[in-house]
């Protein structure tokens, strides 16, 4: 039995208090300033809004106020923050760390810096830590197919655990793991996280399916809709993205896998970012989808503008050729420029003649 | 403008009337002796009973007795018969096709010798010409994600023609691409043709997702799905695909690609296949499921019980150990075997520590 620390009430950072609770341990679950009132909901009748859930009973509700108290004495801190929060959380984490601490980042993104350089989260958050703290903690994350409302439902989930830490990896799957939920192991910390956060780009492209249907006027007199463009743009994402994690130096067997493939699967199916591509594949502009979808944090979008950033460091340095990454390419135009969607099908993979 | 026979007046057969029309041939559709009543509406009607759509105009529909006039002075034919005609079909145009014809076969499958050598479906069709014959026709195939009845209502769809043949391969895709039917070329026949089985067989365990799901309940009182348990056979049959098609001499590369995720993509969201692994994942026995099914032919359970023939082989070669392929393993049992379904979680990537 431990005493784990999660900063961050959303979806994601609560659900995990499942596997956790279910395996004894006591949670303390801290709310960052935007959850204020799901803290309070938590409080007052022990019940998530957002998960629309009771919570497990071992799990103790903190203000964003009361994160040095609920820190005190715990090993293992959970990031339940999402893209927008790391830099944030990591400032917050800074004071409250201890040399020999695990935290472990349920976030999925990509942060470029300014001269268009790529770095995984767990990096961004390791970048707020004094320089002493910062190799004398360990850094994990988790990635791989996960709907947070499944796992909260004790629903048959298998994720991957990364680390460039071995041990931490082990210890926190003998934290996590139930018999509903699956924990592989990784070490391939940039291939896990890069393909978490490319998954949310590319379900972007394969929701234009679904709204360009719609544009069509839906399915017609026989039925057809457009699955075989939805898994096209799938098809050619997991191209897209062998070629990025690779680049990025990852491992590109984690495409096929439930870091790349799995992922962006259960995002498609199920997952909320389905529904920003399905508005821009109806003709909304990005600006316009981002109206219409007002009060969600989406990551796609965030994913999509830091590669946009990425992209010209990447062929000015030879790592991709004008020709290559049509769909990203065009996935930049849209959410960046606010341009129409026009699907490349002339350039996947690389306009070559004998491409596969 | 050229002539096209098409033998097999299923769907998929003749599903690419529609783009070979568009582009002016003209079509000689002829039915099989199972395709009668189709043919029978066709000629009378103009109709097609399962695509549910008037044929286009180019169009002329053959009763399976006048195949020797539909093949007279044609230079492609399409086989477009499900794997259990594959044999029939070789026999069929045996005596009818002349040197330097090609055949492009829309069938997906594969065919395990009584020894438990894989064969893919264009060597078993040429496996019944004559000697002299065989070397003289050019054969390719189709594979990558493709409804039948979206490429009839000229849906956006994208897929793979391959052949061993390079100069067969560009002028069938000048022959069949449209606007609405992009073509990528592969002569890696094997990989294409591997993946194009397999996710009909891996389709199945995505199913069992829902079944289990139906099986549990439904979704619970927060709307939990098992899209997470969906997703996690999805990204590990993209692992066992990729050991599958390297094993068996195709590139790992077509895996993440149109070929294999995208193919197995649209079948889990869009095709039959799912409906036989959401009985399997309810409760039903296989036998049970296909009492339910009758009347379907699907490619998914073939494919597995040819498989589970050439398993054991694998095995005693040394090309897989006994702890890969778990899910195939777990389909086995299933399909052969009557066996329950268990999902083989601890098994998943061959039960290592560090495993991805």
């Amino acid at each position: 039995m431990a005493d784990i620390a999660i900063v961050g009430a959303g979806l994601m950072g609560t659900a995990v208090t499942w596997p956790l609770s279910d395996n004894g341990h006591r949670i303390r679950l801290v709310g960052t300033h935007l959850d204020r009132e799901i803290i309070r909901s938590c409080l007052e009748r022990g019940y998530h809004p957002k998960l629309r859930r009771l919570l497990p009973p071992a799990v103790r509700p903190y203000y964003v106020e009361q994160a040095a108290e609920a820190l005190a004495g715990v090993d293992v801190v959970v990031s339940g923050v999402n893209s927008l929060g790391v830099h944030w959380i990591g400032r917050t984490l800074a004071p409250l760390l201890r040399p020999g601490m695990t935290i472990i980042a349920v976030t999925k993104g990509l942060e470029a810096s300014a001269d268009g350089q790529m770095r995984i989260l767990p990096d961004v958050l390791a970048s707020e830590l004094p320089a002493g703290l910062r190799d004398a903690v360990s850094l994990a994350a988790i990635g791989g197919p996960c709907i947070a409302g499944e796992l909260a439902g004790r629903r048959p989930t298998c994720v991957v655990f990364t680390s460039r830490d071995k041990a931490a990896l082990h210890r926190l799957r003998d934290l996590f793991r139930t018999d509903y939920y699956h924990i592989w192991l990784s070490t391939d910390i940039i291939g896990v996280e890069v393909c978490a956060a490319l998954k949310n780009a590319y379900t972007l492209a394969v929701g234009l399916a679904g709204g360009l249907l719609e544009r069509a006027g839906g399915e017609d007199g026989a039925a057809a809709g457009m699955h075989n463009l939805a898994a096209a743009l799938f098809g050619v994402s997991m191209h897209e993205m062998t070629q990025i994690v690779t680049l990025l130096g990852g491992r590109a067997d984690l495409v096929p896998n439930l870091s790349g493939a799995g992922d962006e699967y259960v995002t498609a199916v199920g997952g909320r970012t389905i529904r920003m591509g399905r508005l821009l594949g109806k003709g909304l502009t990005y600006s316009q989808a981002v109206q219409e979808l007002a009060g969600e944090t989406l990551e796609g979008p965030f994913v999509v503008q830091q590669l946009a950033r990425a992209l010209p460091g990447w062929e000015a340095r030879g790592l991709i050729g004008p020709d290559d990454l049509p769909v990203l390419r065009m996935l930049c135009q849209v959410i960046t420029q606010d341009a129409p969607v026009q699907i490349p099908y002339a350039d996947f993979f690389g306009r070559g003649a004998i491409t596969l």
